[in-house]
């Protein structure tokens, strides 16, 4: 058994509703994988917890962190990316969203190889780990590649192998297949079954898609409603609006995460109500700018009916970064926008959603998204010492509007500190940059022609 | 003379219009406070560079920074803020506009005293000088103290000496004598008149203003039409909208700097175009947003005409940031959403604003805001080596989506090494933050009662 101590250390508590607050001059016990205790500095941890799960006295841990002038946050969770996206970054700027797909993004990916998608993916977790993301959703091709990244990285993640209907029966069933073999891959990897989209899936291989997760115990991360536009085109095509597609297609009863949602309309709601225990979506709100889709997520609706909403980065050839702090404060200033309403979305809420709202996206409310005894031990220590932070009025307003990603010092996932005073513990950055810069040309060629898929959603 | 050679970097080349560029491989020659010459690495400056200003080679340089791997770009501008604002950081938020000024802002302002203000002003050059910004715009009491502050960090400012006319002739006196002898306190001190705005400044002393300003060469630095509803407001009480009232005021005649400007119309427009070689706006938008003020600044309506346009970040007590990257992501962003265009203001239109478009809101249009021989030498040098960075398939797409401050490494204003490896050299950042901290709960404190001022445009 391992027993590490961060000591001396403010703690920000996520309630699951309310506002958060900030507990000064905490130690933070850690056995193994876990938090065993929450105690004022130099306390023994509880008699209780001892009574619990026999935690020893400080004196005994392994490991002491100073924990002094920082504040320890939960892991962020990034709940919707394209973690190898990494490799194109800034390769498609100033398109119009068919244009990126169509002229871009798309036959860019005909370049996929196993290789390449693992150099971007240890770029990526590289990237996360160090901004103070514990836990990534993913959803991309060659997932087994990502998952070896997120291994050796110390990084958790959620893959969702990607799949289109048409690429054939065949390319569907080799997704779900790596879905059932990732977890075996290693710990902190858990899979979801990722078919791409309501207008890139049928019908049939969604209902098929619905049955395999339901018997063998998948979530199903797919994009749906990502626009008004989809939303209106599938009315318009199909008589029904994308979540009503999820729901006769059996998503929404076998589980679903959904990405973006800007299109869910009010209408959409009753129907998401019926399966709030089992749906999440994602925000990713600095790309519906980016690509000028005319609004962001519902999440006021969403919240209503009782759906968690997780924050999420989206793929860095559109988000420019997998920086979930940067996608945390886009957050709050769009929906304070959206819903017209100052007082909306407050530092509280928004803090709620990148921790919690992410656990639950990731499937894993109740392992990790808080700072508090039995969960998993994914943290992170922020310094706002910085002169962008100066002076603290209130510290959740600093991580919210002011804090950067490099004012992240340490952090911890399952326990294991993975990045200690900025520097990466399991990886060698020098050398996980070179490799990416060596491939990143193969991923942009376009004079092989060809694409993966065709944007007409 | 001093003679500076930063050695082997690559160039953002700013033009008038059209796309940026990146040179590598150059070198910058700065003798004094200007750049003389940009060079590819190790040739020495042109005969013609020569001729004009008898520059020297490169092997008589006094210093030579290694600019290997970095990015030189024109020092940023924040075109509009109220640096002491610092003080303020998070003590205000998720509040509604009137709120915000009514039951915080303008009460709070009741403890403003010099010494408060200076503290406050080092903050917030400390904050923008190792964030890049070699230029800030600013609007506020004291501004003597503000100008201290500038002077001693190395930064370059233009001041404005806020007034009301609530608070009197005599006030207003003062103000516009602290402009008069802002210049004289030191070099890099511009001044402008300030009046708060066209709701909180009678028309009389508008005119009255406005004549001084003509007479003595100074431009104004107002807010008006900040949002959608103070131009309704201004129809419904006079009949005209905050730009007519700046017209009829001669407000527009003598030039101004107009902040925020969001509620703009259209039928404005041919108002604002009769001044058009006199007349900037600064857009700020993560104010509009954090605030829920509806609308963003019209700036491609504002360009129509010809209108320069800067970017800034306003005070930190809404912003909660003097970070002009932040900011000028926002432009981008924000101004895609509403145009519904994701082809509008491209990474290179967002890089001049946020430069060429500053400059000309400092009134320095001619002397910073490009990396040219003849212009002042204010820069930063800027590393795009992190992973959040990597790889870099279009530098500027970098600079707009991907970087933080905290990659800025070396900044010089007028020649001069102000940040060098992320440190200030020209004061003790410590010392700087430990003042703020001892004297900010001196601001927020509302046990006084009162207030600067009323909101109630």
């Amino acid at each position: 058994m391992s027993y590490l101590v961060i000591r001396n250390v403010s703690v920000l508590i996520v309630p699951e509703s309310g506002d958060c607050r900030v507990d000064e001059g905490q130690d933070i016990h850690i056995e193994d994988d876990q938090i065993t205790a929450i105690t004022a500095t130099g306390v023994t941890p509880s008699a209780a917890a001892q009574a619990d799960d026999g935690a020893a006295a400080p004196e005994a841990a392994s490991e002491v962190i100073d924990g002094t002038g920082l504040i320890a946050v939960p892991g962020l969770v990034n709940s919707h990316t394209h973690s190898p996206m990494v490799m194109m970054r800034g390769a498609a700027e100033d398109l119009s969203i068919d244009d990126w797909f169509n002229q871009r993004i798309w036959p860019m990916e005909v370049n996929l190889t196993p290789e390449r998608v693992r150099v971007g993916a240890r770029l990526a977790c590289a990237e996360m780990l160090l901004a103070g993301v514990t836990t990534f959703v993913d959803h991309y091709f060659h997932a087994d590649q990502i998952a070896e990244a997120a291994l050796e990285s110390g990084i958790r993640a959620d893959l969702a192998p990607t799949f289109f209907s048409s690429t054939g029966p065949e390319a569907i069933e080799a997704a779900i297949a790596t879905a059932r073999d990732l977890p075996t891959l290693g710990p902190r990897i858990t899979s979801s079954l990722g078919p791409h989209a309501t207008y890139t899936v049928s019908d049939e291989d969604l209902r098929r898609t619905a049955d395999i997760a339901r018997a063998e115990g998948f979530r199903i991360h797919l994009h749906a409603a990502e626009t008004e536009d989809q939303t209106q085109s599938s009315l318009d095509r199909l008589g029904v609006t994308p979540m009503q597609v999820l729901e006769r297609t059996g998503v929404l009863d076998a589980g679903a995460l959904i990405a973006h949602g800007c299109g869910i309309r009010d209408p959409d709601l009753p129907i998401l109500e019926r399966y709030a225990d089992r749906t999440t979506v994602a925000s990713c709100p600095k790309v519906y700018l980016k690509l000028a889709m005319g609004t962001v997520t519902p999440i006021k609706g969403l919240q209503s009916i009782g759906l968690q909403v997780g924050i999420g980065t989206d793929g860095a050839a559109v988000h420019n970064t997998l920086d979930v702090w940067e996608s945390l404060r886009m957050v709050a200033l769009t929906q304070k926008q959206r819903e017209q309403d100052a007082e909306w979305m407050n530092v509280s809420d928004t803090l709620r959603l990148a921790t919690r709202g992410g656990a639950a996206a990731a499937g894993l409310a109740d392992q990790v998204g808080a700072l508090e005894p039995g969960r998993q031990a994914d943290l992170a220590l922020v310094d706002l010492s910085g002169p962008h932070c100066q002076p603290v009025h209130d510290a959740r307003a600093a991580l919210v509007y002011s804090v950067r990603s490099s004012d992240v010092v340490t952090v911890l996932v399952a326990g294991q500190v993975v990045v200690r005073d900025r520097q990466l513990t399991t990886m060698n950055l020098d050398e996980v940059l070179a490799d990416a810069k060596d491939l990143a040309h193969t991923l942009v060629d376009l004079s092989k022609g060809g694409a993966v898929q065709h944007y007409a959603p």
